[in-house]
């Protein structure tokens, strides 16, 4: 006649370095969550939107924009690495592998490469893991490792540092189709903006993304539709009980969220012409959202350079920002509220126009 | 040149033991309703997330779960029903019979069982009715009786209490796939928990599911979603030129969505392991939700049983609860608003571990 | 190291006449965003509901309803025609062509037909565009004209009136499935309403439709789900910084909502026994909504005809209009928010019961 209290997820005291954790659940990617993320995020690269111009540019069908590949492989690993977390830190060297259609199955897997416990607070340290997904084909479509800090439950347990040694190499290749001028791609040039091939970034240049867009009440569903399974983004209750004990004393507004979104607020600018997201080699959440804010976002060109083996495209560099307003003494500031390093595969108008 | 003002939904004095009422318009189950509230629900069996893993089992694909199932028959029943209704007061022996897979179309049914008066308000009465949603094969996907509380329009109708005598048996079969170990279901129970089988349930145990989820404004749209066309759950202006007369004062959330969420809630405490919900032998809504509301659930395991036939599962019998907390002198008092008798077919650790 | 701020849209300066704009991205109609539509506009005409009743009809699939192809062509033209516009003033002559299925493509194109300065304000001037939406096999499902009121940025720029000579006619057909006895359509009628078939509507009447709806905080998503890029019903940072200049100091719901609702909410009184919305003559939003609003409709029946062709249906002919009522003196005044000529192909209870 017992009263049980499942634990769920794991506290810092669980985690062993080469640890590997088989996350739960796995998830089909309908037509329904494409459609909440792609539209959500606000993308207007042709490839997610418009199944006519995906197929004559080689895919199958469209596919899944990076943020929600992201997103999906993220929340996967979210009960068993973070649901106890205290806050997420760095994304780091997030790789994207064969792109994902609509139906396509991923599950995900994570192995345990760091434990590093905080030198002055006892009841927490920082997780370093390697976060895999893969497709029903056992296809790699993402890859990075992250590091959070997590919470120990049992104070009692002894815990000392621990680290793999080199991180192991998961095999990940961007895969692309051919470029074959029989397309006649220039057909549908009139349907991404003109001023986004790779011969229009200069290094250097800042670009101010025009568009805002806010955050309403939404990010609930968002964040259930992903099976992100942390408290903190859902339970309103738990948050009013003890708001001092959560940040901003609100729900916060899951990362993947924003992710997403100044993903899609840059996509006119500077992605609508990618064929791809290559690789995010860093990204940190600065400063937490809540419902209510209207996020911006500005990308900064940082290189320029040729793809290996594809001269129709180019790799562009970028520091992408996310930032919001709050008020202070009655005027907006500026703030940063994400960045990410990323690098895009983006064609170049001499072969598609 | 009339003004017209049609009346939809009936009254008290509309219904008459016997009749059957044919619903109105049907439903064919996208992807995008299936996301919706798969999602929104919380659920965590793969049946319902995972397409390798569903047709691993011989599904032909993912199921919809059944909360959704429920919400999608019942709410194709309101306009006869209960649009004109006061309160919903009881579900008895919901039995459920073939999955209902992604591009289904369900179609609905109700028969008139029953009419009682009520003996202190003339302007009220008790309809008694039996339901039952169909696929397009014409196989019952659902069926059920319900007791609802429906206003009387013209007090001058002499009414009298009438009922069928034996409620007819509607022919239902829980349809499951054939147990077949050469599909080697122990690859995939990282999938699911370790702990949510039938050997792992104690009768007496009450499990209080860690997670709890509030319910946004999103209620208004998902109950749209269901078709549901009562004017309670989305018709703000008439709630505010006469609160008094509405419970609350507010838009009452839909109770097909605190029943979806709290079979959601949970799920990764005894249903991911289900190949199906079996029968609820009664359910009623004991307190309304509103918007902000935080919904959590409970598990009482009431009994454990063979599965005729199927030496693989096993039957637990249940009693899930939900409740949210209400401030009463500052202190948050656990109030119930969900009980729900339900027996669920799961699987045995020896045969799928 | 230039800081970039990229113009989207065009002001009043970047017209003129006979201009072609192609308009980018497309979008393929996913089964999630027919969902989010199909139910939020409340539709009850099981041809945007029930597979199996609208392959009985001969139609290949379920289709789009009237009001979500329109807010997909409209929205694919707001970057270029209305980004930068004040106020949207009337639509004009909007035909409808082939159906629109889960799955296709839909691409828009708009001509410029006329420019004319505003008489007052150097700073305005009213767009006078011909839109028209076509699918994957370049077939027309929609064209219509539209004016509307446009900033111009520059005020130095010389400017003056402009218009094409005649309307250029694009070819559009209305694409039935014909009647066919042997589809016993009969066997279906109960899944629409019994008194909505041609021999029901008098001209001279009016319904006024009995559900209400709230739009909710959702009106933003659905927007972004549209491909609608207009800030003014997504950055509430850019609203609350200067209120003043925009029209009731929020976010303004698009127009394709409450279109949409209209539609939906004069369904099952109107249009659940139509197999199509022929033509709109003329339309206008007479007031803004905003999130709370709760939107009601009413119909004025005002001609009845023959459809050439089809003795199975006839023409209905009508004026929607959708309301709100705001508070005066605490009092609720009925505030008109929506006004559409439209006709309606119906079908007649000879043929079809």
């Amino acid at each position: 006649m017992a009263v049980i209290h499942k634990k769920k997820g794991n506290f810092l005291e669980d985690f062993h370095v080469g640890q590997i954790l088989r996350h739960k659940v796995g998830k089909t990617i309908t037509e329904g969550l494409f459609n909440a993320f792609t539209e959500f995020n606000m993308t207007t690269n042709p490839l997610s939107k418009n199944r006519r111009y995906a197929q004559r540019y080689g895919f199958r069908d469209m596919i899944c924009p990076p943020g929600l590949v992201m997103a999906t492989v993220f929340s996967q690993s979210v009960e068993d690495i973070s649901e106890n977390a205290r806050v997420n830190l760095e994304y780091i060297n997030m790789r994207f592998g064969v792109p994902v259609y609509i139906g396509d199955t991923i599950e995900s897997t994570s192995l345990v490469l760091g434990i590093k416990l905080s030198t002055r607070e006892p009841d927490r340290g920082v997780v370093h893991v390697q976060t895999t997904g893969r497709n029903q084909n056992d296809e790699v479509v993402l890859t990075y490792e992250r590091k959070v800090q997590v919470w120990k439950n049992d104070l009692n347990v002894p815990l000392q540092d621990a680290t793999a040694g080199a991180t192991p190499e998961v095999p990940v290749e961007l895969r692309l189709p051919a470029y074959d001028p029989s397309r006649r791609y220039a057909e549908l040039a009139h349907l991404t903006s003109a001023d986004t091939y790779v011969e229009d970034f200069t290094p250097g240049d800042t670009i101010e993304h025009s568009r805002g867009r806010v955050v309403t009440a939404e990010h609930v569903a968002l964040t259930a539709m992903l099976d992100n399974t942390s408290q903190v983004h859902c339970n309103q209750f738990m948050i009013d009980q003890n708001p001092e004990k959560f940040i901003g004393g609100k729900l916060i507004i899951f990362g993947g969220i924003p992710f997403n979104l100044c993903l899609g607020l840059s996509c006119p600018d500077v992605a609508d012409n990618a064929l791809a997201d290559i690789v995010y080699t860093s990204g940190r959440h600065t400063a937490p959202i809540f419902a209510g804010d209207t996020v911006f976002a500005s990308t900064e060109i940082r290189g320029r350079r040729d793809f290996p083996g594809r001269p129709d495209l180019g790799v562009v560099a970028t520091a992408l920002r996310g930032h919001k307003f709050v008020l202070k003494d009655g005027q907006p500031q500026r703030v940063e509220i994400f960045y990410l390093e990323r690098e895009i595969a983006v064609k170049r108008r001499s072969h598609y126009c």
